[in-house]
């Protein structure tokens, strides 16, 4: 990786990778708008009130194009913003220089070192400040992954006495972590029980995101009050499904240019990412074979007429593999090391742990050949070569440019009313993990219909008194899987 | 309809078609029992601790081969069983002579007229008592659509005063139920408080059941604990969508021999049900509109790359009208009469109000020629016809054979468990409604992978603990959707 | 296979199973005439010309109620119509009856014996006469299988000195022909020269019959100009392949009620009848594996995400087999005795010489259970068993009704063109194989293009010359595939 | 356009973007020799015989990674290769580089004028000659489009008298080809003459160029046999089809981002081009209306379960507009002028035509704003805006990287045996289309099934002789459509 001062420019309060895309970043967003209704009509709806007038917001999440829409409502409803993306390869530099163009202060670029990932997630989280308090932090949080909260935690852990930053890490991230914290420590001593003193809330929208915030819930470690969207359903089975079954191949498609028909391809994991990715590829001509470890989803997968198998079974006949799981370890070096000449491996998942592709660095006899950005080929000593793309992060991000505007906008809708709703019930929430209420995600929904030219039937009052429902809704208990 | 002396024969305890196909329906007994490899798993694990063991239970359900599988799993694990169906048109007459022959009371033959009907769920409730228990009622109910708890209940509430017998009925079926009650009000007087006396709970399999009960015990009505089995995984996400996806076109195609590619096909409502019947139309060749009430479900649609309209904008386009929703009105007469000349219209969604059968057999000038048992041409005064399939009531069950063993396994694999829950927590459960653990919903899809080869990946203990779960399940949360 | 005094009722010039269900099946010939427009359209255009005016047509095919409608449009347009179907099972009895109610002699019921069968299409192409020619043959043929053709060749060449009736014969159905040839030859002397002086030609619908009349001409021994309808676009590309794709599940589920989703499926061929078949179950949800011996088609496969195998690498997974090729041992005694435990055997292909049913019937130590109509169950020594279909005859048409009335009207409108085309050239044509010309092909399209609400775009002077066609069409040149 | 000394590099032999690239541009060739197994088997086949040797080969044809591979294949056996493409987007540059610096003369970049195509297509039919003969031409041309058989044979006959160049041009780049003419005429005289001595044959692979290749035959013009590569099956049916179906999607998403899910996309066309593209879009959730004049591929469209109507009725709600016929003014400036706002116009059919892209240009009112290469926003002055891809030529290769590399296998292995066919027969073969034999059509598939794992089966001898066949084939008749 390069030396910062040459990976971004930065003459403001923002570090982009080239000011001058901005006009081409701001003629996409003009497009995107289009391909957003909930958005825009968050904003004018909201237009007038402001909710979140003054409030400072940090943002860790893709600086992709869609993003920098969501930003500009959540400006738009009176926040205060300062972003940093959630993933070293997933910004469009031409988004983060519309923004920064705007003097929203971006902290993100296309290919950052880790170091330089963390410090743009400090600088994101760093709002200017006065008198004692030099620096403050957010009052609310827009997370995806987790990586803010992580961050203010442990630095408040630290303060607290915690000896985290001191104990052995278990990878070079955690480590880079560690070394900025101390950093912190000593250059803003106190600097995050500042922050954790005007911390009202987090919405974060990952499955992984999601389920570190239960566990700190559990292990009664979390501070402020969160809001789930990814388990809304306008997030979970649009975002993660129909997301996914548009962006998987586009980056496939950027990366390799490969012809997925005849192609054995093995997704692991079937979830809504995994049956958006699974569907997709076999839409193409793609035989899938889907790797389960839950038996409800295996039989889901066996009824859409998916072979069900283990990775193991697939290696010598598998062409191209998907890991979606959110777990870790899901391809093991020994896989890799086993498969079929050719074999293209990829994540989109979450992390980059679903593959083991620090070992695979550190194998034996392995041969690194990077043929163009984000695209790696694996040379084993047996000739064999498999190739590795967005060196093991999400594919779709690092290959092609994320999920398209559309179905973004019904999950950055549900963000844009979480930190509307987190604001709003400041007092009134505990540290624990909320769920929007199901007729806000029928709204999200409603709010989308039009532009895509949905006529929605309305019921008769004896019909909904039949069904015990109001005409407007909430239609479903909440239970209800859709 | 004939009378009742032409339409079964009975010489034992039982009232079928024709006690003459118990042979017939024996050989696909034995075919079905290895397309259901849960009901069979279940059979072997509690051979030996017949968790049921003189256990009366009533089963309302279609008096299907499948249903027959159940009723003899049931039997293995120990209980006294007595069966009627739950529908008029659904019984298949073989599957009740074969079970009619081993000796369990089945009462259910195919064409019942409404009469008969009931009368058949009032001899499948009652058991033989003695002294002051001339009658018994069952200790359990196995219930399809709530008419065995419909009955208990309005025959308790008449006996402690209720004057709902006396009230005018809003239907035919309404008045059958009344006339039926007040019949054994003379006959057995206090019958139903014995009933109610040894019930100890009901499991229910169906939307429309479900959310009976759970009106019930909003009005404080239930009587007894109640299983919600509908919501299981394995039967919502399976029965209602794998079931209808393969059992609607079979339908169709026996009633009608239809060509379905390159026909408009209006599918109303997409929930599960819904899902299943667009996307088996859609593989055919069919252009599907969706209509919705719900923005989610409509939007889900439209992902889909379905057209959602309304029922109004398809009059004079649409060749095939199916009603999937557990609503009422759904198809109204307006509806009915403007539709494209030689239109299909049938329901799979639940009960035969979905479409206004009633009114369109009253429509002025309309003519009604029957073509075969549940196909009937109407032709209304302009020269146009439609063609009702089994009278409004279930397309699949009344034209075809219901869904397919291997996907009803999951579906009776959890009345199964259920049954057994309600009794080992006879002394616990509360009169509410409950869910099946999602562990023993995850037991049921395992019971399942093997007959259809699927390969399950186990999860390391450090993946188990990295997602915060037991290597051995349950994996997901309880909001997840699958 | 009872006698023949218990199979049909005859009171006038007909065989048919039973005369009452006339009645039934003139309903249902109303419902199918609104499905096939193409004969519709073409009963209206040719009402006053009447081409086929007192023309004697022998027409050897399925006895159905699409061939009904086709029967009475060539009436209508003047023909005197005889008919036998083509295959033991696949008369429908209500079809058959409402024919012969109407006087048109027809020789056909739903499970005739293979002496049966003949005598039937003995009966079919001899027309009453007068004098000397006391039977006279039919003046045009239309073949389905060219059954007709080689026992009008067969006949001939005995009549002409052959002595193929007295050589051992490779079948059992061999033997029947050959007996039959030998009673006529006693009863009837002359007679197969009587016929082949009046006959001017045959119109022959499927591929294995069209490939019999090129090998025909090849030998020099075709006696009268034929029309190869199966290579019409609209026949090929529409019935073998739409048709199938329909009707291959419904005879699935009618003789078995077996759940298609989670199956694995080998479909043996993918011509068009094979392309069809293994979408439609793959639309199931069932996992297909294609055999096939032409590398075009087994690309063709691969691309559209199919497993293409050998039987033999299916053999304990395959749950269900389809033949479509067309070719004869494609599933052998070898391979039906190693399949999975309750393994679905069935062919769609055309003769069912595609599965070794002899030499199954013969297996050591196997038996055989008639579960119902067309369906046997034989269990082998070692308890597995499997299930073969219709005898191994067409499974879509013993075991359900067909392909629906919609496509086959397309076939039926070429076969009906390529009578009237016979007719007309029945002094220029020679004893070739011909095909109808692409406008007619065209035609037949058009004439079904509104009854679906296709609207077709013109093209405009300017665009036709400059893809240098008339504006009418034919659009493409002869060797485009479709 | 820029200047032509801005636009390449030319050091060598050769004009491409940027030599520098040359290195990534052969790290891409690598990987696509593993997915073109067909020309690296005819490499090996004919590696040591050189069937090509010393012939002087001229290629007009996309200058793609793919293309690179098929130009070393021709040099492997033996050819003396030069090369433009034949589209001024569809050159990648890298790949041109990496055949540029193994000194293969190469004339091509992204985004030619059109004054720098046919500059190119000179250069790359001009072979360095010797004395007399300054200039020589080719012996044999790789054809895409027909753009070096055109200039050819304008330049024979302007020699021999035509007046062509001198007429008014139809459109600018006619009027840039007769500027080419008429200065080739002066600086080189007699050269065409030169050039048609020597020339033994063209292989053509569109539908396009073949077209004009028949029309020429029938105006009696064509000056020396070519061989119709187009209609080989494994062309037609593979790269049509299957690589449409994946590089459309491909182009849209490289260009625009969009959500094709829930979209109205109006495709032009259902030849095997539109069929690719129907149901790649259907995959991804768009909801698909296909326009069409042949009403035998419209009735195909609707048994697909596509709407088939007319542009004009998709005005107002068509969000994407995909042109496929071959044919001109598909989508007039009528069209283009109603659409709705946003919509997205692309043509994948040949050429930039089948859009009025001039007319667009021309139209009163509208403004035209670049938003990146290839993509330009029109807006109308009531506001609409349409996007227009690629200028209206082909959006796979302007926007993305043209067909994968699996079905340009096929495709590059019938030019190379065409071009081998064709110089083995220079002396036997006449000025006709010749369309390649089916057993080499077989040969091609059979060279692609290993890759993707397909296992044929092998007919017995008693198999091939019932069906009258050959055990290796050719297996079907002249006349089958695959």
């Amino acid at each position: 990786m390069n030396a910062v001062a040459k990976t971004f420019s930065t003459e403001g309060d923002y570090k982009v990778a080239d000011i001058s895309l901005a006009d081409f970043g701001r003629k996409e967003l003009d497009i995107a708008e289009h391909e957003m209704p909930g958005l825009m009509s968050i904003r004018k709806k909201y237009a007038a009130a402001k909710p979140l007038a003054g409030v400072r917001v940090t943002g860790s999440l893709h600086m992709t194009i869609q993003t920098a829409v969501l930003i500009e409502t959540l400006k738009d409803i009176g926040a205060d913003v300062r972003w940093a993306s959630c993933n070293i390869f997933s910004t469009q530099d031409h988004a983060a220089a519309a923004i920064a163009k705007t003097g929203t202060p971006v902290f993100a670029w296309k290919g950052e070192s880790l170091e330089e990932y963390w410090d743009c997630t400090l600088d994101a989280l760093t709002f200017p400040g006065s008198g004692a308090d030099k620096h403050l932090g957010p009052q609310l949080v827009v997370d995806d992954g987790g990586d803010v909260t992580l961050l203010i935690h442990k630095g408040y852990e630290l303060e607290n006495g915690s000896k985290w930053v001191d104990e052995a890490a278990s990878s070079h991230e955690e480590q880079v972590i560690k070394n900025l914290l101390k950093r912190v420590a000593v250059e803003r001593p106190g600097f995050w029980h500042t922050v954790v003193r005007d911390w009202k809330g987090v919405s974060e929208e990952t499955t992984t995101g999601v389920h570190r915030l239960y566990q700190m819930v559990e292990q009664g470690n979390l501070l402020v009050p969160a809001i789930n969207v990814n388990d809304s359903v306008t997030k979970s089975k649009f975002d993660n499904l129909y997301g996914c079954r548009e962006s998987l191949a586009d980056g496939l498609k950027r990366a390799m240019d490969v012809m997925l028909a005849g192609k054995v391809a093995v997704v692991c994991g079937y979830g809504d990412v995994g049956k958006g990715c699974a569907h997709s590829l076999r839409a193409y001509g793609a035989r899938v074979v889907v790797t389960e470890i839950d038996p409800i989803n295996a039989l889901q997968a066996s009824m859409e007429g998916f072979e069900v198998n283990t990775v193991e079974s697939t290696l010598g006949r598998g062409d191209i593999y998907v890991t979606t799981t959110g777990n870790k370890d899901v391809l093991t070096i020994a896989h890799l090391s086993q498969m079929k000449d050719q074999a293209i491996v990829c994540n989109i998942g979450h992390f980059d742990n679903e593959i083991q592709v620090d070992a695979l660095n550190a194998f034996a006899g392995v041969t690194k050949l990077n043929i163009k950005p984000q695209v790696d080929k694996y040379t084993f000593a047996d000739g064999r070569a498999i190739f590795l793309l967005a060196e093991g992060r999400l594919v779709n991000l690092g290959c092609a440019t994320g999920h398209p505007s559309f179905v973004m906008s019904n999950s950055f809708s549900n963000q844009t009313l979480a930190q509307i709703d987190l604001w709003a019930n400041k007092d009134a929430y505990e540290a624990k993990v909320y769920i929007l209420p199901k007729k806000l995600d029928e709204e999200v929904a409603r709010l989308h219909l039009e532009k895509i030219g949905v006529k929605l039937t309305t019921l008769t009052s004896e019909q909904a008194a039949y069904l015990g429902v109001s005409v407007d809704g909430p239609y479903k208990p909440e239970h209800y899987r859709y």
